[in-house]
């Protein structure tokens, strides 16, 4: 179990943020130990000030239309440490320290494990 | 000038990519020397492919609406080294040498060199 960081947003940065038209922008978590990109998620302005106050990762699943808490069922929290956002301020940044065995739901360290290619589907992201 | 790598996506991986309803994709360009992420940008089915063909990132500009060879006018360009598709496969990324002073149009090297937290607006992603 790591510590994340609790980062104080000032309101300014926070009403930056641009939101699509379903409320929602796309997060990567990055490894802050070695640069590995895990994942890309999607939060709202909820959950990007849940990910502040807390200082882990939560984004706004899709899927199941709710907050989603990485790794509240399978141990994987990923740790804020830094959190930056893009020159349009469209995208946001998370280096993180991640627990467990990685970030992917299949087991994978990096959900980017799939490499385009004839001779390389599977390799893996390093 | 550096070299760009022509991927042989597979049509499997070609087909396996999801667009969203405007029919694009988020990109991520990282920095293959050393894991910086430069930017997100976003890709159709065409300029994925001229991007594989020609080893280089193309984008599609949402507020131009038209195909972006990166680096055209800036001088920019992304070289393609590797490529990556997500689990869910409707995340990409790039693998590059970024020509230039860097990805941004803001003269940075990074697009995300915005910090959240109230002593650190401008510091640099690192």
């Amino acid at each position: 179990m790591s510590a994340g960081v609790r980062i104080e947003a000032t309101p300014e940065q926070l009403a930056a943020v641009k939101y699509d038209a379903s409320g929602l922008v796309p997060a990567i978590a990055q490894d802050v130990s070695d640069g590995t990109v895990l994942m890309v998620a999607w939060m709202n302005a909820e959950t990007l000030q849940l990910t502040m106050q807390e200082g882990r990762t939560v984004y706004w699943s899709r899927s199941r239309q709710e907050v989603w808490r990485k790794g509240d069922t399978s141990g994987e929290v990923q740790w804020v440490q830094e959190a930056f956002y893009d020159c349009d301020a469209d995208v946001l940044l998370f280096k993180v320290i991640q627990d467990g065995n990685g970030a992917c739901h299949t087991g994978a360290r990096s959900c980017f494990f799939r490499k385009f290619g004839a001779d390389s589907t599977e390799s893996s992201e390093s």
